[in-house]
């Protein structure tokens, strides 16, 4: 039994106990994060649940040209208005580099591909958050309006620290 | 105070009891998960717990660029052995046009901008889960030994169905 099968199974069980209740598309806290897809983070350790906000996650936590399409659909079209990026210790994309990680694919795989273009390893935790909020605070869809912040979760202490903007 | 202090708020509350058992950026069950950022989505509706799985979300739920390199990042860094593509009812990319939500953003922002590309608003859910399998089946970098398969979640039952491959 493959593990999307006991997925299958678990998800059959679970829908006995599915709540009716209204949830809509709209984040009720009008709330976007960008964090990255890192099996450790959960929105438990933000004190939110189901409903209250977007979760927009990638290699990394980093601002694409698709963590940005899902911001600016999380803003435009369902009325979010304040955008935390949370990138983490212990990263993955901290140990490795871009050169490495596509010389080690192409050598696995038996061939080259054009995408992905980038892998958006980073050497510096602090510096690749600023770099995110650069890219936002500087793009002409993003609103002033929206409160943009910036933060690191270690994965040891569970905590939160806000990454100063640049 | 801005919903952002709340969440600081209570991260450090949730500090005080944060688990120290070692979970690593492994994920225990080897399997990665492509969904919709959408509020309505939650891992416990699959009965996976933190720890289990990478998770990657993005509005739709969409193979691009980025949720390609993070797929990518998750098998050939962090092992994973199974891939899950869930699109779910009820989402905001069926209820708008690419043009539409464009139209809107500029008129709103004020300004044009050259990314994102695309949105990827689509208008049939089955033949879009169909689209985002065939990305990743024809791509170079995606193993013929990974499980690739693409389901619906039913936001109002709880329940994931399958969609067939092309």
């Amino acid at each position: 039994m493959s593990v999307i099968d006991e997925v299958l199974a678990a998800n059959e069980t679970y829908s006995h106990t599915h709540e009716l209740r209204r949830l809509t598309p709209r984040p009720e806290r009008k709330l976007a994060i960008l964090t990255c897809m890192d099996t450790r983070l959960s929105i438990r350790t933000l004190g939110l649940k189901t409903g209250d906000a977007h979760i927009i996650r990638n290699a990394g936590g980093i601002v694409t040209d698709d963590s940005l399409r899902s911001l600016l659909v999380s803003h435009y079209l369902l009325g979010t208005e304040e955008f935390m990026v949370i990138n983490h210790t212990d990263c993955g994309l901290l140990k490795t580099t871009d050169e490495e990680l596509r010389t080690r694919i192409q050598n696995d795989a038996g061939t080259a591909a054009i995408a992905p273009a980038h892998f958006y390893a980073f050497t510096n935790l602090e510096q690749n958050v600023r770099e995110q909020l650069q890219k936002l605070h500087t793009h002409p869809w993003i609103p002033k309006a929206i409160a943009v912040r910036g933060f690191i979760y270690d994965v040891s202490t569970g905590l939160l620290r806000e990454v100063a903007h640049a």
